[in-house]
């Protein structure tokens, strides 16, 4: 199937990727662009190699969660900045888990910066530009039939499955994963599938040793230079993926 | 026991009432105040009677729930201003529960004022002054230790019987019950119970005839006088509630 795959039309601009439409109906070609976005877009800087960097970070972390028992939309990676996805309906969505406390839990419950959470905090937030991705409940969800409640349900498990698969990842790595989004969707029939991207742009990683940033606080914060900072994350993983293939 | 209750020291001054000990340390002194608040306080008005006709409404809706098997820390109303309640440890949790789309919700998710919800909207806010009381789910609730699982199952449960009952009372009053804010607390021995008060204060309530709001919004959004109006509510219960006893 993929041999023979061909760019169709694009489907949708995203901040950090252009999907597009494949000769495989089934089959979307991801495009990583080299920007990052702060604000919800409202500020946008092109980054050099940041496609590059997330399509290669988040094809090794995909593939990894396949052969950990989670089952995602990753296809393959074509070439630099292009992945190969299954095609499936969006949740809209944002999925967050939390292992310690930051940013707006941080300033909600004003909770000292990384308190650690004896169990992970999840937390959805409604992906709407519009309303600016407002913090929603089940019971919202519900009543605006965002998603049913066996939907949510199997929402939370598997990014619980997720978090345990990548807090180990990353600890091989030396990181503290202090928390990250996920987005999932629908296949044809039914199932609830781990979609978009799992990379710096959407994990808060901190330096076991130095304490630093390794995401993309670095970009909205101004800590440093983010291309630099996300290939040290893809360097750490590689080692860590190409090594074991545990 | 309540025949020689003796008033003590004051407890707490609150926005609207002013809790006080007595000789019984189960029992605490609620003192109704005349005055109404709006802006988390920071908005403070003296008002004729609405001290009166809250602990009159609060007392009549209580002493109803209590008969269709919702019990409360009411125990009796004393005079005007002054009520009897079971002390409890409160949860600092406020319990919303929405028939019909109206204020945050409305504004959050962009939805039409007044949207019916095939089911009621569950909400919990974390009641603190110093956090803006903030809006929290269940994870959080958790993590924050704020209240354990069962206790949140148990709260979930009673705010929707209290709901049901609410609806046919007010409905019965010829009025239309949008949302409504509880508290609960836990007695020595955990039990959950519901606390605090139910008064035009805390629901928002919308004449079917007239469409006029028939609550606190009357003051947050100077639509007239807040007396005549809260006369009307206990005018309309009182009746509904004298007549049946049912
Ligand atoms: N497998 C998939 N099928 C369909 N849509 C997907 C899939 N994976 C991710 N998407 C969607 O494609 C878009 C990815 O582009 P991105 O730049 O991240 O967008 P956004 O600005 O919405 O975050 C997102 O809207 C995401 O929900
Ligand atoms: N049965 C009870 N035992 C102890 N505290 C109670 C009880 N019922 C209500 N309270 C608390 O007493 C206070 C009531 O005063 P109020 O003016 O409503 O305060 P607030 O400004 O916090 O809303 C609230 O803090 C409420 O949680
Ligand atoms: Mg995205
Ligand atoms: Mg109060």
């Amino acid at each position: 199937m993929t041999a023979a795959i061909e760019k169709g039309d694009l489907l949708y601009t995203g901040k950090a990727k252009e999907m597009y439409t494949t000769n495989d109906p089934a089959v979307l070609w991801v495009d990583y662009l080299d920007q990052a976005t702060a604000l919800n877009g409202k500020r946008k800087v092109a980054i050099d190699q940041k496609g590059l960097l997330n399509n290669r970070i988040s094809s090794l972390i995909f593939q990894d969660l396949a052969r950990h028992g989670i089952p995602n939309h990753f296809i393959k990676q074509l070439s630099d900045h292009v992945q190969l996805v299954k095609r499936v309906k969006m949740i809209p969505l944002e999925t967050v888990v939390r292992n310690a406390a930051s940013g707006s839990f941080e300033r909600k419950f004003a909770v000292p910066h990384l308190t650690k959470f004896t169990q992970p905090v999840l937390e959805f937030f409604y992906k709407s530009d519009a309303l600016d991705d407002p913090f929603i409940n089940d019971s919202q969800v519900a009543a605006l039939q965002v998603a049913d409640q066996a939907t949510v349900a199997e929402m939370k498990r598997q990014a619980l499955l997720v978090n345990d698969r990548l807090k180990t990842i990353f600890a091989e790595m030396g990181v503290q994963l202090v928390d990250f989004k996920i987005e999932f969707g629908l296949t044809a029939d039914g199932q609830v599938v781990l979609a978009d991207e799992i990379s710096p742009d959407s994990c808060r990683l901190v330096d076991n040793q130095t304490h630093q940033s390794l995401d993309k606080d670095v970009f909205r914060k101004n800590l440093g230079d983010l291309t630099t900072v996300y290939q040290e994350v893809l360097q750490r993983l590689a080692t860590v993926e190409e090594g074991g293939q545990h």
